[in-house]
């Protein structure tokens, strides 16, 4: 059996989504499907809308045959160690491909665009730093420095989100040395970021969440946006747990971990950097929400998302020795979900696959999955009270999702 | 002018209280009435009903003339070192004499005892190991090893909560050297620790509170107990701030507190010991309230109060190594609030006091004092959501209360 590798936040699952998923079968000409997809905080800074159980349920609802979580270490990181654990996830798994949406839609382009940079790669670093000198961001740094370079037109739009992701998905294959093909989809109509609806039927995880956020938001909004099956999850999940997650519900427990600490303890969590604990400290005794918050601490030198990932790592007691051994590879893979052809695959490759598979929690221990039990208990404390025990349940008694057809 | 001196909680202050004050004035043959009173965490290890300005404000309206900051690092803790803070509070501010009510009520009966414990020194320390050993909490321990040694029928009885915090402010003013004379009266009525209003007029500060937590519970049902002028404050606050504070406010930053660190973070916590951090973790996972994990967390070794304690070090993150160094005295008066006669006793003695007077806290700065900011913002999140930002906002902008009469 061929298996095609995705990489995936699926907040939530959508239609666009969904033609991704449809192209990738063909495009990696694959049996199955299997899927890295981040737990319970996001590559941007932020808690997903909805555990990642009921997240993997939806992608196997949806066509995806085996999901496996990318641990906290890689989901909450930039894009180039977001890269690394995802691919070294797919590759353990077997994945003889791995497809990835693009704004460029052109394989050609990314691998003409890592052969130039690394030819130009001193000039490259020294106008990184020259700009990062300028106050500039990292993100907004490197594609300056890049524009500077003068690459012919052939060559990729690295400002563009998903175009950065997929540059770092095919130079992690090469730094990992794994015998996987890298593919690439256009994306279709919506833009990453986009918060509005762009077309009848395809919209932005981003503008869906914003939907579901906004006053008098309903499920119903974005019934046109997402699969029947997402629509089914999302309504249940709101049922039984009354709330979709988002930053504001962690906002007290976040303002309290700041307020409690001292400068030099601020200064331990991965992320803290520069002197920003004491801005930290100051600007948290005087906001009153997370968006406030945010508001406040924002400078030209950090991206939005850089800041709210440093929150995550706040709220969560991430430190930087936690972080500091942790950054190459995946060492388990912890299984979330799988079709009834999930399984057999499944059953077919366990022999090949090196790193042990995590079905239940009470039968593995490892320093490194501690991170993420961890974060699934942060996580559930921004549940509604009476809710927050069954969440909690959830990361210790959870089977893998297994869906017949 | 001649100072006696009090050692106070005032959580609230209550009828039992005025008739404790109107007898030190006699007793103390003084001018001027000087309050330590702890901040906003006690000594039993709880949250303060409202926050000390308001306390301080009930203190000077039934006759205290000066009311000092008892600092957090003695506030919230055993017998032995809040008394060592609050009789270094009291000579510091220039007392003659310091007055306390007891079971006992005779100032002999303390001086005897001690006089027999030097006596019996060792056999007494042998005595307590042996009951520590066989698994009773410290002051069972302490209590049992006292009786063992029968000692006549005119000692103290030292199961008394109040006979044994006045047993250590005497054994504190002997170990200070200071000049300070210690009387006693015969507490009225209420025991300290009832739960049920004892008497028309005079009711324990806990069955005031229980009574004002439970179902229905208004302030009115209170008002026999208390002075007018706590009754209007009482309303006061409860008009501005829309509740009282209690543990419960505080759980789910306790229970985040807990789940976010590691068994050795928590070690590092004060009072946290003999491997208590791991049972801390699991409980915390199985709780959904302060009084469920309390009750889940009591064994026969730990008495409820250090338990509570302990919760209070973990709630305001404080650690082992920020109270080793601050067992001795104060070093430094934070002024809570004065009478008109206090502000002129003050203006006289200020020369003659030996450390600062802290009426503003943008004027002083030492680590001593950061541990009462930090506890001041942490008990403000335990306020209703809109209002945290004005308890913040007290913290470090309210000026002494000054009360005319």
């Amino acid at each position: 059996m061929r298996a095609v590798g995705v990489i995936v936040e699926y907040n939530p699952f959508h239609n666009g989504h969904a033609f991704h998923l449809e192209r990738t079968i063909e495009e990696g000409e694959a049996d199955v499907v299997i899927a890295a997809m981040s737990g319970q905080f996001l590559q941007r800074g932020e808690p997903a809308l909805l555990p990642k159980w009921n997240r993997a349920h939806m992608a196997l609802k949806a066509g995806v045959d085996l999901v496996f979580e990318l641990p906290y270490q890689f989901a909450t990181q930039k894009a180039e160690t977001f890269a690394k654990g995802a691919v070294s996830i797919l590759a353990s798994a077997g994945c003889e491909s791995l497809c990835f949406g693009s704004e460029s839609g052109d394989i050609y382009d990314f691998h003409q665009t890592i052969q130039f940079l690394d030819d130009s790669h001193d000039l490259y670093q020294e106008k990184i730093k020259y700009y990062m000198n300028e106050g500039y961001s990292y993100p907004k740094a490197t594609s300056t420095a890049f524009k500077d370079l003068s690459p012919s037109k052939e060559i990729l739009d690295l400002s563009k989100p998903n175009n950065i992701l997929g540059f770092h998905y095919i130079k992690a294959i090469r730094e990992l040395n794994v015998p996987m093909k890298a593919l690439t989809i256009t994306r279709k109509n919506a833009d990453y970021h986009d918060e509005h609806f762009a077309s009848e039927t395809i919209a932005s995880a981003t503008s869906i969440r914003k939907a579901l956020f906004s006053d008098g938001g309903d499920i119903e909004t974005v019934s046109q946006y997402v699969p029947q099956t997402t629509y089914d999850l999302l309504n249940d999940y709101y049922i039984h747990f009354k709330q979709f997650h988002q930053w504001e519900h962690y906002w007290s427990l976040l303002q309290y971990r700041i307020l409690h600490s001292s400068p030099e303890e601020l200064k331990e969590i991965y992320e803290v950097e520069e002197g920003i604990e004491n801005r930290l400290l100051t600007v948290a005794l005087q906001s009153n929400s997370f968006k406030d918050f945010m508001t406040k601490l924002k400078t030209k030198r950090y991206t939005w998302t850089r800041l709210q990932r440093m929150c995550v790592h706040i709220l969560t007691n991430t430190k930087k020795e936690d972080m500091k051994k942790r950054m190459c590879k995946a060492t388990y893979l912890r299984l979330l979900g799988m079709t009834e052809k999930g399984r057999i695959y499944l059953n077919q490759r366990k022999k090949d696959i090196e790193i042990p598979i995590v079905s239940k929690l009470g039968s593995f221990d490892s320093p490194d999955i501690h991170l993420d039990i961890k974060a699934s208990k942060i996580y559930a404390l921004g549940g509604i009270k009476v809710y927050q025990q069954n969440l909690i349940n959830m990361e210790y008694n959870q089977p893998p999702i297994y869906i017949r057809k």
